[in-house]
């Protein structure tokens, strides 16, 4: 990855651009040979990312030429046998600029020396589908989005209690006591900053799909480090899970139309003109047919966690809003995902119904304290699209992981290999460690990020 | 207790009754002097409540002749300075008939011997608001709804899995596989049963309120063993928690318009007329008022976890949708629940804006494996309405049932004991274990549930 590229991304120099509109292009990343990126090893703020290729070829129904400022980074994502890449990633440093509070109309920006930046880390994960276009967007804009919302709130981050007007001035002596009642810390900006960033960043997508004639979605996985404490934000079916020597702890959880089902189901009650007559918003056991007709069927609706049963009628019998179960599970028979950015345009085949409706883009954030976690050496995060985790649990990747990791201390490298050997385990092969031999078919991308501090690169103001 | 008020309630002795409707009535629960349930101890199925006068007489808005059917159990709940009680209770065996899979319109009642039945407890706890009305309504009915939601399931409760038609005959070879697949176990039937009984009972309190010109709601909390399983079922700010010798697990959560501020703000964001112009949906640390204008301040929309700043505009400065913090927090300045039963007329003061449409009746279910558990003799499970929870956590009462039980373990009563020492811990008297000396001004009722079975009284069919 071209560090120069980051500085042109990440580093302000002078007044932040508007964002840049990509143009119709139609391959936008080529075929290339695999080719793993290494990082400098065990100093946060960098990642080694590898990727596994899709094994079932998916052309992306657009066409254009490649984008220049799309090139410093294309090659952590890399493809075999498909013609273009559906899973992108970014990574990159995060610097946000402070300014003093100031006049309304007159801020100051202090742009002359380093101590005037917010700094912080910055990786993601988008994971495509109906072609590449929307995650090459995210790629190369959800971090623009995120420093744009991180600088329109720093003046709150860097204050001992974010002030309940961000001039700072107190108009009544006791909102600072609302504040500290509200339990409002600068963590919760920061949180609030990538929610609003995913949006951002969504109806972006949105208008260059469609100013492009372009169309697609994708998930999100985003993971920031900043002020001391590791924010991951998680829209769509990626998944970070943090390894330590005795834990294995979840980072995000998995958004699909089986773990959104109530939520599906909510917005088809409150607006059944959403799925125009043609589905049925009730959950069944398997779609139901005309000799269930009459029958008392096992169903759940949108206020059920648990089962009834109920008389099958005949509007039953239409394709149900939420189909198959586990990985199979689609949203009104089409996608597989009930967040991510995108989607737009995307409708059920044949018909004017719309998924969008049902989609989120905002994410889930957790929020993990650095300081309170006092990492160890070989505390990493491993940060995945779904093509890894369809064939590995967490606890088979940190089995791996502590099998490799202390073995090798002594490699600069060894957490880019580890990211690779993590890839080369869902290829099936004899020494596989996945039950029965399981291979990924899917598009696969690790990050691993080590979270030790060796005394410098710490993320920090 | 009188066991022939809960032969009656409970146990079935021919057909189902239909509901019988609760008739208007001023005083459903005249001034008691304090008499404290006792139970037979410390096999299960036998609960000993306690109940605290409410030290700020509450005077109900409704008058009437107490009902004869109301008096078994009246006296578990008790009042000492409040006219009316709006704590009110119900605890007692339940019978669930088993009947043989049949032809539909002729189904077979097997209510012969007792094996012919599945049996289980049930506990229940109802704060009302707004006068008792409601929480009578709920006590003398939920039982009846949920039995009858148990009934319409059992055959597929008894099953080894609960099969996809309830009439027991497979349409489709792979019907089994197909309810595998989803999961689907006995105990997601009685959760089912658990939401549709909650959702039952507030339609026949709405229906009984309405007729009777009567008003007010009430929180739900119950707890039922059937089949070896321990089913808590929420609605509402009571609170039930599983105390052991080495540890305190909560088994319900609070509903309130802070724990569920984002579904709030969602139904007004996708229906802004319930809001009648008079609310803003946003959250900020305080009420804005004229001087607020043109700041940019910190606010929460639906979508969000985190916090961000926006422009405060006129519309801004409008009363909050959710309004105070913790205890105070108030849904549209009246309510400080957002579950539970009844409500149905319920508006703000001297407007036309309902509050109902922001409530759910619908229960969250959590569920106990007694069998996993293997309890020992002193593990209970505690439960209680928000007056004492607002003066005792979790820890503190597991503290008081540690320190209590070890030294009475020769005493039949111990367990009602424990629920007046409980109850009395809130008064504030010196020896008080409540931080810094607090006193619970709020109705207090308390059951304490031994979980540990001495080889007889078990749940089981």
């Amino acid at each position: 990855m071209s560090a120069d590229w980051f500085r042109r991304r990440f580093l302000p120099g002078g007044p932040l651009p508007a964002p840049r509109p990509p143009r119709p292009r139609a391959s936008p990343v080529p075929y290339r040979r695999p080719r793993f990126l290494r990082g400098s090893g065990s100093s946060p703020g960098t990642a080694d990312a590898s990727c596994r290729p899709n094994a079932r070829p998916v052309r992306s129904p657009v066409r254009g030429r490649a984008l220049p400022w799309n090139a410093g980074y294309a090659e952590i994502i890399n493809a075999e046998k498909s013609e273009f890449n559906e899973d992108q990633a970014a990574c990159g440093k995060l610097c946000i600029r402070r300014f003093e509070f100031g006049v309304e109309e007159d801020q100051e920006w202090l742009t002359l020396c380093p101590e005037e930046f917010l700094t912080g880390h910055y990786w993601a994960l988008f994971d495509g589908h109906g072609g590449p276009a929307a995650a090459i967007l995210a790629a190369n804009t959800l971090h623009s989005c995120l420093r744009r919302q991180l600088e329109a709130v720093v003046e709150g981050m860097v204050a001992t209690q974010p002030p309940m007007h961000l001039s700072g001035h107190c108009i009544r002596p006791s909102d600072p006591q609302f504040v500290e009642e509200k339990g409002i810390r600068a963590e919760d900006l920061v949180v609030g900053a990538l929610e609003s960033a995913f949006q951002e960043c969504d109806e972006v997508i949105g208008r260059e799909l469609e100013a492009s004639g372009q169309v697609g979605g994708c998930t999100a996985l985003v993971a920031v480090t900043l002020q001391g404490k590791l924010y991951v934000a998680n829209a769509g079916d990626s998944r970070a899970i943090l390894v330590r020597r005795d834990e294995v702890r979840p980072l995000s959880s998995e958004f699909t139309p089986e773990t959104e089902r109530q939520r599906i189901q909510q917005l088809a009650f409150l607006y059944p003109e959403l799925l125009a007559g043609e589905f049925t918003r009730l959950e069944f056991p398997r779609r139901l047919k005309g000799d269930d007709l009459g029958q008392k069927v096992l169903f759940r609706d949108h206020h059920m966690s648990g089962w009834s049963y109920k008389c099958v009628e005949q509007s039953d019998l239409k394709y149900p809003l939420i189909h198959g179960q586990g990985r199979q599970a689609r949203l009104l028979g089409t996608l597989a995902v009930s967040r991510g950015l995108g989607d737009h345009q995307l409708k059920v085949l044949d018909t004017n119904i719309q998924l969008k409706p049902f989609l989120l883009s905002v994410p889930q954030v957790t929020v993990l304290d650095m300081d309170q976690l006092e990492p160890q050496e070989e505390d990493i995060v491993v940060m995945a699209t779904d093509g890894l985790w369809d064939v590995l649990s967490n606890e088979q990747v940190a089995r791996l992981v502590r099998s490799f990791l202390p073995g090798n201390r002594e490699d600069p490298h060894r957490f880019s290999e580890l990211a690779q050997m993590l890839i080369h385990s869902t290829q099936g092969k004899d020494d596989s460690p996945t039950q029965e031999g399981q291979v990924s078919y899917d598009d696969v991308s690790v990050f691993v990020i080590p979270l030790h501090n060796r005394g410098q690169g710490r993320s920090s103001h």
